[in-house]
């Protein structure tokens, strides 16, 4: 049960958005486009970004939402990015990708322990500057949603139809505020 | 010395703004929503838990602006917040507040170390649903900023003066974007 008072037909993020309209627009417009805008780094690969580092933090609903969001999109399917994996060797993606994520797990630990060498170590392996700002931002961004949303225990569906049906609508609309509202989120209306 | 290329006049996290402006606009309005808008909490208040989270995630430049943040504005100074203090017990804070800290320090570690009972001492203690909201979504943004800030290696300025010229230009016109760009946040142009 919530420790807050919300809509009872609303899950995990949603519900929160709802509650407090003012900061979910300005909350939406920074991820569409920190996840969607101009960078080096394909939709996909930011999905991923994001669903490892919810699946650090534990954070069911995110690592699900998201690891349904990278399948979805083109290239992600083949990644083999399955919801709560926090393990990275075994994911068939680019030694590039490779070392952003491990730098993203180091975000998660704390801004401090990320190193010289761990950039270094992207930078060989052909990560640019944007490319690594937009991981730490990523990382850094899924460390508030994934305290947000756990930290207020909001509700979170078991079923894994869910997660696709909205895995569906994040690869097609992003984090664009939908027209008709929030409920457009809804379990029975998530497309 | 950062991690990426950032203008070398600008610290902390004014040096992020600038680096990726497409990404600074919701960001502040974030942030300004959430520490300046409609709340039952104070502007002080609100600014004490995010130099308190700051200062548990051992950020210097985030924990040494918003304390002086939180003592240039009304009932701040009281309080006897210092930047990096890690404690509330010593405080000049209401039960209240102290209660909404105990939240923001479990949000810290992690959203599923807040309890039930964290949220029901701090309801004994007269705090309301939003207030609880708030006091979530403060600890999970700074939970971002501690860790974009740190995990880029941002420049940090040593002096006090800087963060007390920063802190009053925060208590006034809040995280609104100036009219003028970033550079009003250089050392040199702070006020």
């Amino acid at each position: 049960m919530p420790h807050i008072k919300l809509r009872d037909d609303l899950y995990g993020i949603t519900s929160l958005l709802d509650f407090r309209k003012e900061m979910a627009a300005p909350l939406c417009e920074l991820t569409h486009v920190l996840l969607r805008g101009e960078s080096g780094l394909t939709h996909s690969e930011r999905e991923l970004i994001a669903a490892y580092v919810s699946a650090l933090n534990d954070c069911v609903f995110c690592s699900s939402a998201h690891t349904a969001a990278t399948c979805a999109l083109p290239g992600g399917e083949e990644t083999g990015m399955q919801p709560m994996r926090k393990t990275v060797d075994e994911l068939k993606i680019s030694t590039k990708l490779k070392s952003l994520l491990h730098i993203a797990a180091k975000v998660q630990q704390g801004g401090m322990h990320v190193q010289p060498a761990d950039i270094d170590k992207a930078k060989e392996n052909g990560a640019t500057d944007l490319e690594i700002h937009d991981t730490v931002l990523i990382a850094a961004l899924f460390c508030l949603y994934n305290r947000y949303v756990d930290g207020l225990a909001t509700r979170r569906p078991n079923d894994t139809e869910f997660y696709s049906a909205l895995g569906q609508r994040l690869s097609q609309r992003g984090y664009t505020m939908p027209a008709d509202g929030y409920h457009t989120l809804n379990y029975q209306k998530i497309i």
